[in-house]
Formats: C-alpha cells, structure tokens, sequence
C-alpha cells in the first residue's frame, strides 16, 4: 500500500491536486495519502517554511505528490530555497525528470511540426551545481560589493545522474543520449562531466551519443527538437531548457515533472512544472493534466508502470478531443481523466 | 580615420569578413585595417593562441573585427578561453551586445509571427559571473573528483552594464528593459543584480520594466518574444538567451554581434555569432549578412549611427529581395550589399 504525502500548496496547486488524486484514487485505490500545508499561505500565517518536524513526516512516504507553492508576495527564495530545493536535496533527488511531448491534438508554437515529432525527455541533475546555494555577499549594498554563487559537482552526482539518463535511453526506442554543457567556458566543470559521460558511455555500447554547448542546444530546441531522445545536464542548464522544451511543446500545461531519488532511500517528489497561477486561482479553470501526468510518474517510480502508462495515454486521448474553443473546467477533466482509467 | 584590426579566422570567418570589409571600404574609404592571424590555424601551426605583443599591437587600434575562431580539432577551451574571453575580459568589454530582428523577407520557425514583430536587443554582461574562469579540479580523474565554477560579480559591473541598457532603451520606441535573472535561486548574485537594477531604474522614471527568471525568459522568447525591447542579464544567460533569440529569428545567419567598451578606453570587438562552419567552408556559400551587420555595430560604436543605419538597411533589403530556393553566393551577396551602400 503506497503511502504519499500530498502537498497541494498555493492558488492553483490545490484545484490541480485534487483532480489528480481523483485519478491516482481510481487506479489504485488502497493509496494512503496525508495532506500537508506547506507553501505561501502557511508561511504567511505562520512564518514556517519546512518545520523539521514535517520534514521527518515527509521522510516516511512513498512518495510527495506536490501541486505549486509560491505568491508574489513571499521574498524570493524563500520557499525555493526552503522547500523546494531543501526537499530535493535533503532527499536526494537526483534524478530531476521532464519528459516533453508534442500530443496529438496539441499545435505547438513552432510551423510545421506535427504531433508525435517530439519526444524526449531531459534527466537534470537535481543535487549539485549552482543549486547548492554556496555564494555570499561581501560589503552589501555598497559600491564595493562583490557577490558569488559557486557551483559544485562531484564525480560521484555526475557519474549516477549520467548512469541513469543511459538507463532511461536504453529503455527507449532511439536509444540516444545527449550531453548539455558549457565545456568550452566552464572548463572544470565541464571536464568532469564530459570525463564521466565517456566513461559512462563506454558502459552503453549500443547507444547513441552527442555532445552539445548549451547556448547550441537551447537553439536546437527550436530550430529542431526532434533529434532529440534523452538529453542529460546540469541543475541549472536543465531548469532552461526543459522551459523551452516545455514552450516548444505548447506550454507548461502539459509538462511534469518529478525530483527523483530512483534508489527510493528517500521519497521522490512529482509536481507540474507550472507554478500557482494566482491570476487563474479559484476560477476552476486551471488544466490539471500536468498535475495527472506528474502522478503517471509517481506511479512508475513506484513500480506500477502499467497503470503509469494507463494514465499517461487517458490525458493524450482528452487532450486529443478536446474541442478548440471551448475549454472544460479543471474539475471536468479530472472526471473525464478517472472515467478513461477507470 | 579608423584603425580595424581584422581577424579574419577559421573557416569561413576568412569568407565572411572579406565581405564585411569590402562594405566597410566602400561606407569608409579612408579605413586603414590589419590583419591579424589568430585562430585554429594558426594555433595548429605554432601553439600560439593570442600572443602577448599581439594583444599589444591590437590594444592600439580602434575596434577589431572578427569573422570566426575555432575548429573541432582544438581542444574546447583553447580558444575561447585564450582568445575570445581574453579579449573580452582585458579590453573590457563589458556590454555584449546582441540584436535580434526578424527582418522582412525571411521567416521565423514560430508560427504566426511576422516579419517585423521582433525586434529585441540582449545587453549581455561581457567581463564577470560564471566567465571569469575562476575553478578547479580537486582529485581530478577519480572517484573522488570535485569540480567547482566560480560566479563572480561586482556592483562595478553589474551596474555599468544596467546603465548602459537603460540608455540604449532610452534611444528606442519601446524604451522597455527586462532584466534576467534566477533571484529565487541563486540569491547572491541575483540579489546583487535585483538592487542594482531597481538603483538604475530609479534614474530613469519615463522607461518601463519588468523582471523575469531566466527559465521563463526561456519560456516567453519562444511563446512571445515580441515582448521584448532590451533585454540585460548575466553573461551565461546571455550567451543562452541570445541563441534562442537568433533561433526564433531564422537562426545565426543574421545575428551579429559586439562586444563593446562603450567608453572607447580599449578596442571593441564586433564578430557574428555564427562559428567558423567547417562543414561548408571554401565553398563561398556562407551567408556574409551577419558579419556586415556586425560592422554595422562597429561603424555605429566608432560614431558613425548613418553608416551603420545604411549597412543595416541595405542588408534588410538584400535579405527581402531574396527569392526563395536561389541562394547567392558569399560574395554575389558581398557585392550586392557594396553596391547598395555606395
Ligand atoms: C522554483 C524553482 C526553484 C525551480 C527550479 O529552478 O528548479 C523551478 O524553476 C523548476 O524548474 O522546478
Ligand atoms: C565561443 C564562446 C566562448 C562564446 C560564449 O560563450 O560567449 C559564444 O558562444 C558566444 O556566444 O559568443
């Protein structure tokens, strides 16, 4: 019996959520789940962003399954940096997944591409980097100041997140992995992860592999995002170009997301990768089949991939009758997504 | 009367900036040029990237401009870090400077939008953050590897270059500046460019501005890129935003850009962004439209805004008089834009 921990958080997360437990709830229905009210509302009520406590709840779980957090009206990094990142990182999400598909049904912002063409699915690292928050402020706020962020990567996270993006590819019909770096700028970074990812490879004779600078690979995005499979990068160029994966695909409406720790030491955390939407919030019109996509990931994470692909193939099949024009409430598709499964 | 070094290049740098020249000679009769043989070429044939009494004799001239460096032979780094960085960072060139315009005639891959809509510049940080080459390797090549990049930056430099993009937007229709940033996670840095960035503002009341994370940036110059007038970041995001941005503008063959020392204290550098292509170099087919563009930038840096409205306009209209599937050679097209500009 999978137990998750839902948090539902801020302006639409909460209406998204609730439709994607409907679905979770009709394809496995003994799931045990347990809210937890975290996010913007509760830091302003109470000031707490992550109380310890909540973090060990947390630690108990399956899985979180996670809707959005955040307002403009928090401080920047706030709940990032107190929530978000400290969840992936305490947890050791490693694996940070975002597959992106043109659906049938979908136009996407580019000519002439047509559904199906894309596919592909970018492994970001999700623990190290410029993520991890080393960087300081020397005289602040005066002329002389001087402020640095550093990033961090370790042979060991890049060594396991290269491994996994081999494993994922080698599962896959196109069975072709693509480095993203900056090798010629950020040379010592960019060494390990090159090093590593021919070490690696060696390990993957029959896969197909390139390498790409990310100022060349968000280009490719555009100009033609079907070469790509499964692209593997760092926490900070893989938090661009899964946005413009993302774009190219028609927008955040579809995309998910999961934050993954695939050895389950931890639990994993899956969530659309739209924020709160406060100008949508209570309207009831918010599209939850990011939110359902990113339980398709849960329930494959957690060993029913079967059901994964079930749910996975219902928000193709809405979104593909869905009528131009005409939009159905969030709650109508979350009905019409647990009737498919059903 | 101006004194240009030439760096002609690799592959079709060489092709390109013959072309550039050849409108430079008509626009500028009593330009006196140099040229300087830097690159893979020559970097195969003496180990010399830049040398010390190179960079010297270039230090007294009064811009350079580039074609293209680099060959997949050279080992990454070699000349980016030697040649194109050390340029950028010891003649301080702080404002990297990147237009993008989706010019009549031409299409975007974006469905839906038309010639004319975009018309953005990226002012791109040229001289601090991830660039400055400030890392290592701890245990290299072991288990135990750790590899760091530093960010570095300054109020010196974050706020000269948020100056300098006020003040082209202030010369504009739109007089609209969007900073880029990631403040909710790299929160040094982004703090740093955030307060800098509402200090500058504050000087200038009459110009609109807004602030976006660098993920939707991402997002939006694929989705709306019509948003956007001037645009000031970080030098990595720079380099990524303005790939995507000559993306949704049919690609590199029209990007040109500068990397600028507006106070004139050192020579500027005006190269297109385009590579040395060695898969079609020597066979006079390169597009030469961004390397004369890019002299446009420096005849407009060098105080010549006619010259440079003229190079650009007759490119424009060479671009748009193009009949679809009959490309022109390197220099048909060469010859063309000499002759409109004469
Ligand atoms: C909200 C922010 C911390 C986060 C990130 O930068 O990773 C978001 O952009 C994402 O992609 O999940
Ligand atoms: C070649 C490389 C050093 C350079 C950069 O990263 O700045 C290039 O990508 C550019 O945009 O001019």
């Amino acid at each position: 019996m999978a137990k998750i921990a839902v948090v539902a958080g801020d302006g639409i997360g909460t209406e998204v959520v609730a439709q994607a437990l409907k679905v979770l709830r009709v394809i496995l229905p003994d799931v045990e789940t347990t809210d937890y009210d975290l996010g913007a509302a509760r830091y302003h009520r109470t000031g707490e962003v992550l109380p310890d406590s909540v973090l060990e709840e947390l630690r108990g779980h399956d899985a979180i399954l996670l809707g959005a957090v955040g307002d403009p009206s928090v401080p920047p990094g706030v709940l990032e940096r107190g929530l978000l990142l400290k969840l992936r990182f305490d947890f050791d999400q490693y694996v940070n997944l975002r597959p992106s598909r043109l659906w049938p049904g979908t136009t996407s912002p580019l000519a002439g591409v047509k559904p199906g063409e894309i596919d592909l699915v970018v492994v970001r690292e999700g623990t190290e980097g410029l993520y991890v928050g080393a960087g300081g402020n020397l005289h602040p706020g005066t002329p002389a100041e001087v402020a640095t962020e550093e990033s961090l990567n370790t042979r060991h996270g890049v060594e396991r997140v290269i491994r996994d993006a081999f494993a994922r590819a080698a599962k896959r019909e196109r069975r072709k992995v693509t480095l993203v770096h900056k090798t010629n700028v950020l040379t010592h970074a960019g060494g390990l992860w090159a090093r590593t990812f021919n070490a690696v490879k060696a390990e993957f004779p029959d896969i197909e592999t390139e390498y790409q600078h990310v100022d060349a690979a968000a280009m490719f995005l555009v100009s033609n995002p079907q070469r790509y499979d499964v692209v593997v990068t760092d926490n900070l160029f893989g938090d661009i170009l899964t946005d413009i994966a993302a774009a190219v695909t028609g927008g955040i409406g579809l995309a998910a997301s999961g934050s993954i720790n695939p050895e389950r030491a931890f639990p994993s955390m899956f969530e659309p990768v739209h924020g709160s939407a406060p100008d949508i919030a209570g309207k009831g019109i918010a599209d939850p089949s990011a939110a359902v996509l990113s339980t398709a990931l849960l329930l494959d994470h957690l060993g029913h991939p079967e059901a994964a692909a079930k749910v996975t193939s219902a928000v193709g099949a809405e979104v593909a009758a869905r009528t131009p024009g005409s939009a159905l409430s969030t709650e109508a598709i979350g009905d019409r997504l647990a009737e498919a499964v059903a």
